[in-house]
This record gives C-alpha cells, structure tokens and sequence, in this order.
C-alpha cells in the first residue's frame, strides 16, 4: 500500500472530535478506499488540556494553527475552527500557499473569501475542498460539482439549515410557538445560546452562496443574497399554511438567467407535496434542476458530529486517491461575475395584524391594488387579542417588489398593528 | 486548454443520441468543466441508415463496435448497446485490454461480469465507469463510492426500477388494476413491450448487486438476489396496505452482516411517512445509511435519454479531469467475497383467496401457529366472487422463512383459490 496521507488538523472540537473517532473507527475500510493509510499527524486547538473524549496522545501539538501547514510530517491540513477571518483564513492562506491540500467545513470563510481561496489553490495546483461545508453529511458539493456536472444547472434550492428546519417543524408538530421551540432545540443541542446565525438566515446565506457558485459556474456572491429568517413566523402562520395544503420551511434559492443571479434565502410556503414539505427536524435537503438530468433531491443529516465528518473524511479519501479539479466546478479565472437580480414573480402569502374596526379591510384592498398586486384569496382565521385582528392575504402571481411594496405600505396603515410578515410561495414544480 | 477527450461511442438508441446532443447543447459548459473539449470521434450501431435525429456525418462510423476500442482518435469508449454478453461485453473487454477508460450504462453486464472487467481495469490502470447504470440521472454511485467512502455502510436500499414504480404509482392514483397500469406505461413509453426485465425484478436485481457491492466492498453477486416483481400486486393489495398506512414498492434491499450478504428485490409496505413512499412515478430513489452520516437519499429520474446521457457524461468529465480509483470503490482484489444470507425477520403482509366456507378461518391461523408465525391482525375485507373471501393478514415479526413457510403451507390447504401474496413491511427506520 502507498504512503499514508498525514493529517494537520485545526480545531477540535465536536466535529474535530469526531474526524478522529471516525479515522479511527474506520482505519481499514478508509485506507482500503483511499488505496493508503489516513493518519491524523498533527492537531491544533485553542486548549491543550480540555477534555475532548479521544487520546490526542499520539499526534503532535501546535498551539499555532498556522505552523501545520508548514510541518513536514503534514500532507494536507483540514480546518475545523471556523470564523469568516482570523486564524482559519490565515491558516487556509498559509496551507494553499505552501501547494498543500486544504479541506474545510468553513462555510462562512468560503461565503466570503471562495474567490481569493479558489485562485490561490489553482496557482498552488493545490485542492480545496469542502464538502462539509454544505449539508453536513450529503454529498452534494460532489453531486452538483461532478454528479451534474454536465448539466446546465438552472436552480438550486433547499433547506440549509437543520436548526431552523427542527424548531419550524417542532412549531408545528409540536403547536409551539417560536420562542419554545427555540428553547427545546437549544435544550437538544440543536440551536446555539446566540442562535442569530441559525434562525436569521445567515448560515443558509452563506451556504447558499457557494451552492450557487458550483451550480452556475458564478463567484460566489455573499453580498447578493437577500435574506430573511424565521423570527417573525408564528405558530399561527404555520397554521394558515397547512389550510392552504403548504409547510411552512426556511428555503435557500438560487437561480440564474444570463448573468442575472437572484439569491435568497426566506421563510416560504412549500406545497405539501413537495418533496422539501416532507423534510422535518433538524435534515437537509437540495434540490438541483437541470437541462438534461432533470430534478435532483439529496437528503440527509446537515450537522452533527458524525456527518460532518463523513463529509471531511470524503474529502480527504479524494485527495488521497489524488483527485484534483477546481474548488468550484471551474478553474476560479473562470468563474462568472453574475449581476445580483429580483427574483421572479411568485405567489405570496401575506399575514397582517390590525385593529379590528369597519373600512380595514377595504383600506387593505386598496392597498394592495395600488401596488398592483392581486388577491387570490383573503381570510380573517380568528379574532386576536381584544378589538384586533388577522389578516391574511395569498397573491395571484406577483413580482417581489410589488409585493413588497404592499407590505410596506400595509404596515404604514394607521390600523396596523405589527409589522407584516410576506413569504412566498414555493410552485410545486421549478 | 487541453487537448479533447475524443469518444467511441457504440449504441444510437434513445441514451446514444441523448449523449450526442447532450454533448452539442452543453459543449462550452462541458468542456468548462472538464477543462478540455469532450468530442465524439467515432460512432457504431447496427443500423447506420436509421433516422435518429441526430447528426451523424462528422464522426467516423465502424460497423463492428469492437472497432472503436483500436482506435488512434478514441481516447475512451461509450457502451450503450446493452445486453450482459454479446457485443458490449466484447468492447468492454477489448477497451480495457487496450488501457483505455470504459463507460456503460449496461447494468445486466456489470451485473454479471462485474468483477471480471473491475479486474482488466485494474490490471490496465484504466478507469471502468457506470454511473448511469444504476438510477439513471442520479449521482448515486458517486454518492456512495466517494461521497459515503468514510462510512460503514450497513444497508443500501431504495426504488431502482422505474416502470414499476410508475405501474403501482398509477395503480393507487387511479383505481387501475395491474395489466391496466401496464398498458398505460406501455403507451406512455415508460414499459417495453416485452416488460418481464422490469416488472419481474429482474433490472431492479442487477442495479442492486452493483449498488451492494459499492455500498460493502463485496464482489457483485447477482445470483445472491432474491427476486420477486410485482405482477401479482393486485389494487386490492394497494388498498390495504393503504388502510394499514402503507404504500407498495418495489424495493431492492441490501444489508450485511460481517460475510453474510442478503440481497433482496420484493414488493413491501413502505410506512406513508417513509421517504421511499412519497416516490412517485418514474422517479429513482436510493438509501444508503451509514455508520457516521446516518441515512442518506438520493432521489431523481431513473431513466430517460436526458437523465441518462447526463450521467454518462458525467462520467465523461471526470475521466477528462484525470479522475481514477476503482470501479466498485475498492481494488478488485480486496473486494470481499460475502455469502448469500437471508434477511433479518420483519413484518408481512399475507393476502390469500380462498373458499367462503365455515372453518377456513382456523385452518389458516393453524398453519401460521404451527409454522412459529403469529398474526398481527387479520381481515377479511370483502368477499369476492361468489362463494370465494380475501384474507389480508399482518404478520408480527417473523423470521422469512417461518414467512415464507406459512405462505406455502396456506397455498396448499384445499379451501386456498390462488396462490398467497407475501410481501415484508418496511420498517420506518433502517
């Protein structure tokens, strides 16, 4: 058998916990796939003497991340320590630099430095690779990167985020509201004490970004997503949805006519039987369409311990069999610089709290056909609190300033009682 | 960029000329992606006079297919004439002899002469590729040969045969009993005329031995499957597994246990909240689970010129990228070589016929006593033709062959009509 691949590892903690389980769990079957030996030779982590449940005993230590790119004992250095900047990215630099493979779960560092990165591993000739940036433990950077990678890719779309899918499909199953199912899924381990970056929609962003750069051949465009979390979905929303035969679920959307790319990541209503309306608790899923392939689903466990590392690992038996071939499907000189763009017109679902008095409801028809936006449909589910009231609105067939400017406007109406909250519609095809 | 990976491709049916247009419609993005021009040089099928609606007249024509494999401007040779001998399995053999890359999607070849090609590719350093033999469009022996490669996988399962997938779907969806369904597939152009390789297993049998020696590092062994198709399924049956909040499948299931491999295509009871049982249609779906990334579903069209030309050409760019490693994901000498073994016990569905008459009822509940099986719940949901009753029976978990005992003995009681239908319960989890 070949020489081993010797592992510089960054960062221990549950996941890089878990890459050493796994390598060692799995020492036969991953040296037998790889054709040689995947050794882990060096760690690095903020603290030496932390309990961490594996036996670091046989692995050399660097308190500076940054020096295992240089070891020679270090093949390939796989960066598990997360942050945008600061050490990872200096680390990632400093391993790229030096022409060594670099494997990273970093999301937010590609969200932000994918381009920089990407050209420094071609002018290196040294691979990046992430798969565990995205969805945990599906393989869907490989999927898009090299499973559809004759396809012209038009959409891709999913759900990104497990903590936000958990406490949405907790609301519902459960009849809870936002704020408990926050609290239980912190109490499960599946939403952070600060939560933001889950349930504002930031890590959907993020992943979103680099989802978009491998199906469409673009830069990957952080800045070009709009963004929207699930803070103001309520458990009464989730309620009207299912009357209107749809789930409510956090989508990441992606798709590009030209060099027009539109990004977003909302709350939006996904037909029951649509294949992302059956996906519950903390999973992923992405769907991909295209030209010839047609629609693609891949599923699976987003985060945890064990996937994640599924994922790493893959990576690294790639690398070891020595696969090469851009970070993002192309060489990163020829990568496309797409315009950010509206999406297209949508249906949307339109939930409003006013004060429940005569003229409200015509105030609101008003609005909305000064918008020129049409109503599908219009319900009073229940009276809320006393003297108030909800609307709520469906669309016929919008474009999203439109409805937006609705939006605005309603919550500029002197009835208003609360902000609007305006999600679209997910079309059960495309 | 590079010099062109040029093509032999043997076959112009359907996927042949899906792949030829494919490669004109996609060819700046393919060749982006590939970073260089993937081209075909050299075509042969048995015709050269049939209209196909593609154009021929740029690249050479050989009568004889085994030609393409000696040719100086072949670089890699696509099969697509199908059939497990013949003419594929000669250009198959001959293209590997020669070093050169092979790409099919002839399933009932790999099936059977898996191992011996996995061989010749490894002895001639040259990669053996069949992404689109399994699942079509969906990039599922990629997903498990490198995206999975860092797991123990334990059990590999799903939906492999379109036309039956798409027979039951119709059956359930609109009240048509089998031969019905059959002949609306047939004109829909979703069934052959000749429809055993489908509707008996026979196809779902072959695409399992290759995903089961993928997922475990065993040597495909077709003859290990267990085969049953689903021209008995009646949509009485549909309709009490719908009543017991099941859906049938056709489902090809693979599961070891150290050595001993069970292999198994059967029409079961998929649980209504099982993500197999949202599968509709023509659609594909695959289930791996494994050790650290827990379950995994890969969903998508499972034939078609479309789907199928984007997964040979898939294939088509990772040879132009320098992509390598082993056709069943490990070197063909490791591949393990696993005994045949029953399933694990599990629930079953029992549907019988029999004569209307008093004491009917015992004689089948003593069969079942005396072959070790206990009954779950039992039903006579209506009588039939005159003087004859269905019994639809649940069976506790019972060992198959105590199963398959108490269906055997039932068939040969005198008041038993027709032969019994035996079908497992698939469990909601693993």
């Amino acid at each position: 058998m070949a020489a081993p691949l010797r592992i510089g590892l960054a960062g221990l903690g549950t996941v890089g916990a878990g890459v050493i389980r796994l390598l060692e769990a799995n020492v036969d079957l991953v040296a037998r796939r790889a054709g040689r030996p995947i050794q882990v030779a060096a760690v690095s982590a903020r603290d030496r003497t932390r309990a961490r449940g594996v036996d670091l005993s046989a692995f050399a230590w660097e308190d500076d991340a940054t020096r295992l790119a240089a070891r020679e004992d270090v093949d390939v250095v796989v960066e598990l320590i997360g942050g945008a900047d600061g050490p990872a990215l200096t680390l990632a630099r400093a391993t790229l630099a030096a022409g060594k493979p670099f494997v990273t779960a970093n999301k937010a560092m590609l969200a932000h430095h994918g381009l920089e990165l990407a050209r420094l591993a071609d002018d290196r000739g040294a691979a990046l690779r992430f798969e565990a940036a995205v969805a945990g433990g599906i393989p869907v950077i490989k999927g898009l990167r090299e499973g559809a990678a004759a396809n012209r890719l038009v959409r891709v779309y999913g759900i990104l985020n497990g903590t936000s899918n958990y406490i949405l499909s907790r609301m519902g199953a459960a009849g809870l509201d936002f704020a408990e199912a926050l609290r239980e899924a912190q109490a499960a381990g599946f939403a952070e004490a600060d939560p933001s970056f889950d349930v504002d929609g930031v890590d959907a962003a993020h992943k979103l970004s680099i989802l978009a750069s491998l199906a469409f051949g673009t830069r990957p465009d952080l800045s070009g997503v709009q963004v929207e979390g699930i803070r103001h979905v309520r458990l009464a929303d989730i309620r009207e949805a299912r009357a209107l035969g749809h789930e409510i679920r956090l989508i990441g959307r992606a798709e590009i006519d030209g060099d027009r790319l539109h990004q977003q990541v909302t709350p939006a209503l996904v037909p029951a039987a649509h294949p992302l309306a059956a996906i519950t608790g903390a999973l992923n899923a992405v769907v991909a369409e295209g030209d010839f392939v047609g629609r693609l689903l891949f599923v699976g466990a987003g985060a945890g311990a064990g996937p994640t590392a599924s994922a790493v690992v893959a990576d690294l038996v790639g690398i070891a069999r020595g696969e090469a071939g851009p970070a993002f499907s192309l060489a990163a000189d020829l990568l496309a610089e797409a315009r950010p763009a509206q999406p297209g017109p949508a249906r949307f679902y339109l939930r409003l709290d006013v004060a429940d008095r005569p003229g409200v409801l015509a105030d609101v028809a008003a609005v909305c056909r000064d918008a020129h936006v049409s109503i599908e449909s219009l319900s009073q589910p229940a009276a809320g609190p006393e003297g108030t009231t909800r609307i709520v609105m469906v669309t016929h067939e919008s474009p999203e300033p439109a409805a937006r400017t609705a939006a605005e406007r309603l919550a500029g109406l002197s009835s208003t009682l609360a902000p609007p909250l305006l999600m679209p519609l997910l079309p059960l095809e495309g």
